[in-house]
């Protein structure tokens, strides 16, 4: 099937140059997939920008978009994004995965690159093996959200063509955490359907929650008591499930604070406790919505970025700096302001490489959503934090807006796909593109101390 | 002098503690000073909670007011004011100066508090010489400025007591780096006039380079060919100086760029280089300003926060997260990057826990900061912008604004001087608060692997 002289030329690239090498291929061919004046509706003909733009967001998963997939694209086009968005869900969890399974190999940063050169050919095979398996785990979750939304839509619907196909884009935007609708209006329509935002969230969580969490959740369900052991979950996820939670149910609480004397008054406690909620899930990278977020507060807008900074976990169809990187980072503050040396927890000891990633992570991402809010904001009338919620939506992958999108210049449409693409391959990944291949001196300069802060 | 048994009760104090304790007396007795009708102008009556901010801000040499100064205090009330600035600075410089003392035996965290436990008599008698040394420096710095500035203000007021007096207050109010001003419109009224703004910048950076940089400069001038071998400043030196003016530079070129077609568009060339220059420096922590900075543009704004947000050299009259932070921060990440294990610069490297403190610090200011802006946001009914720029010219005891501190609400003052007193003493002393007494369990957890970002 792949030709061996492909495998020789990609065997040679370093698996960031790589992921770039695939990244660009698919953004091509999406543009080019969606440009056809087949994927259409009558009459529409989209400026250029626009559709890279809808590309690069369904490839990254983000769902900002800058027209009305509904108004824009015909059924043919809206099929043809399903299966760009069902490439990129699993494009991302399979990058992330990748990652997972070379760090998994518990090896310092600079011996990892020289693996992965010697071991090209289990890696390239590696891949192709994990990317069927996670799409596997999606189609399944896919395919019984699709069966449970389209019955459901037929009371919503004129036809059964229309039900289920509404079902059918629905559970894939919102399983690969797509965030993209065909209603012209996220789930609004459902504002006060609890059913169908109950469906959403599950499936938004389990494209957000991350392949491994999945795969071990698998492991268990399956493997109770064969063997007379317990099932021991690792400790990657019992931090990132742990932290996706307690994100969802303090977003929850605290969304419904921001709002509680202003979007919120007039509501009952239900209809308060699911627009929080629901609006706390999506954060987490599900980008769909049940209200126009732009009528909540300010300061709430300004928490709900700091929610999408965060993003999902980890090896998930989902962006930002990721859940472990976030706990690591609040679990590190904490040791170090009380003066432990060392960060525990789970009786587990974390290894003080991965908390200076996670650091490094977490500064880098908040440097790049800075720098990029004053850019955009510098060529936009809007508000900095319309521009700020709209930059950490797109490195959170998110997709979720106030309301700017369409209007923004081509410059700053430029800086969000910049801003999705890094959130989607990660910072980690994406700083290892300036990686020096020089091997460091063996000579040592003499240490001296520096006063900080 | 000092009673046998309170020199007993400060000796048990942690460094910390101690700092605590010194500065509430110092809140209460200036607040106390400022709140003595004689300190007030006839008939004016300022609110309780504006004098206790205006102490703390004096304090703390920030320079944010929330009523203006010349039009709410007396001559009485402003010399009480020039002497708590005077006590403020020198106070900032003595306790950063003394961290630095405690720092340069190259010891470690975690005894770093055993330490200053059994070595009370000499710390405090320390912390007493040191605090007489910079007090000295500080006065020679500020006697020059104020003959240079009080001479040469005798064209601009009608007496020669008032040019004196605004000549002592202003030569004060910049070398501590105070910000305060008895002019009404801070250096407004120097707008055209380029030798009072160069005195000004000069003295703002005398104040905030550093005291450890001033005695090695003094060192370097008064030992060169003594002994014949040339003189070497310590690493320490060449960063944060380097550091410190390039942030000048580059602040005053971005001031520029981003004002260039707004306020900017209708000035010469030199009106423009020395409103971007003076600007640029006041934001290292100075606070003065020769014009209104809410007609800068909101790029703008956003940009001098940043500046603030990095403040002024440790050890000096200024705060924020440091220039030495921001160095290694910056050097950490590009390093990081590319895959090099150590941080090296002018054939030093730099130790791994300095790296690790400075990332500890930009990350825990970045969190103070950003809940800071959203929980003001929700009292306030102004711009975020106009908050972050009060909340990071608050954390970097800047004193700049854009004109909201007088309408702020109770509670928005409060967190204000939270975070002036924070900015003060720095995060990582801050950080000490909430240190764990109990030494570190001799135990230790199997370590496991995190997947990061
Ligand atoms: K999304
Ligand atoms: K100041």
């Amino acid at each position: 099937m792949v030709n061996r002289s492909f495998v020789r030329w990609i065997n040679q690239l370093s698996p960031v140059q790589l992921i770039f090498v695939f990244y660009f291929i698919a953004v091509i061919l999406s543009t080019a997939l969606l440009a056809m004046p087949a994927a259409h509706r009558e009459g529409i003909d989209p400026p250029f920008i626009d559709i890279v733009f809808t590309a690069v967001s369904a490839l990254s998963v983000t769902g900002l978009s800058t027209v009305t997939i509904a108004e824009t694209y015909s059924t043919v086009g809206i099929t043809m994004l399903a299966v760009i968005l069902q490439l990129g869900g699993v494009g991302v969890m399979a990058v992330g995965t990748f990652i997972w399974v070379i760090i998994g190999k518990k090896i310092g940063i600079r011996e990892r690159r020289l693996i992965v050169a010697d071991q090209n050919q289990t890696t390239f095979a590696g891949i192709v093996r994990l990317v069927k398996e996670i799409l596997l785990v999606i189609m399944v979750i896919e395919l019984i959200g699709f069966l449970i939304l389209g019955t459901y839509f037929l009371q919503y619907f004129p036809t059964a063509a229309e039900a289920y196909f509404q079902g059918f884009f629905g559970a894939i935007s919102a399983t690969t955490n797509g965030g993209f609708d065909i209603t012209g209006q996220s789930l609004i329509l459902f504002k006060d359907d609890y059913f169908v935002q109950f469906i959403n969230m599950l499936l938004i969580i389990f494209g957000a929650i991350g392949y491994p969490v999945l795969i071990e959740l698998k492991a268990f369900l399956f493997s109770r008591g064969d063997d007379g052991k317990a099932f021991r979950f690792t400790l990657f996820t019992k931090v990132t499930t742990l932290t996706f939670l307690a994100l969802i149910l303090v977003g929850t609480l605290i969304i419904m604070l921001l709002d509680v004397a202003d979007f919120f008054a007039d509501k009952s406690w239900h209809e308060v406790l699911f627009y929080a909620l629901f609006q706390s899930v999506t954060t987490r990278s599900g980008g769909l919505s049940t209200m126009d977020v732009s009528q909540l507060t300010e300061p709430n807008h300004l928490f709900m970025s700091a929610l999408m900074f965060i993003g999902a976990s980890p090896s998930s169809a989902g962006g930002g700096i990721r859940t472990t990187t976030f706990a690591l980072v609040m679990l590190f503050i904490f040791s170090y302001a009380r003066g432990k040396g060392e960060v525990r927890l789970f009786n587990r000891e974390i290894y003080g490489d991965d908390l200076m990633k996670a650091v490094t992570v977490t500064l880098m991402a908040v440097i790049f959503v800075l720098t990029a809010t004053i850019i955009v904001s510098i060529a936009e009338p809007f508000d900095v934090t319309q521009i700020l919620f709209e930059v950490t939506s797109a490195f959170g992958t998110v997709g979720l807006s106030l309301g700017i999108t369409g209007d923004l210049t081509t410059f700053s449409k430029i800086v969000l796909m910049c801003l999705m693409f890094i959130g989607r391959v990660g910072i980690l990944t994406f700083l290892f593109i300036f990686k020096n291949n020089k091997k460091s001196g063996k000579y040592r300069y003499p240490k001296e101390k520096i006063i900080i802060g």
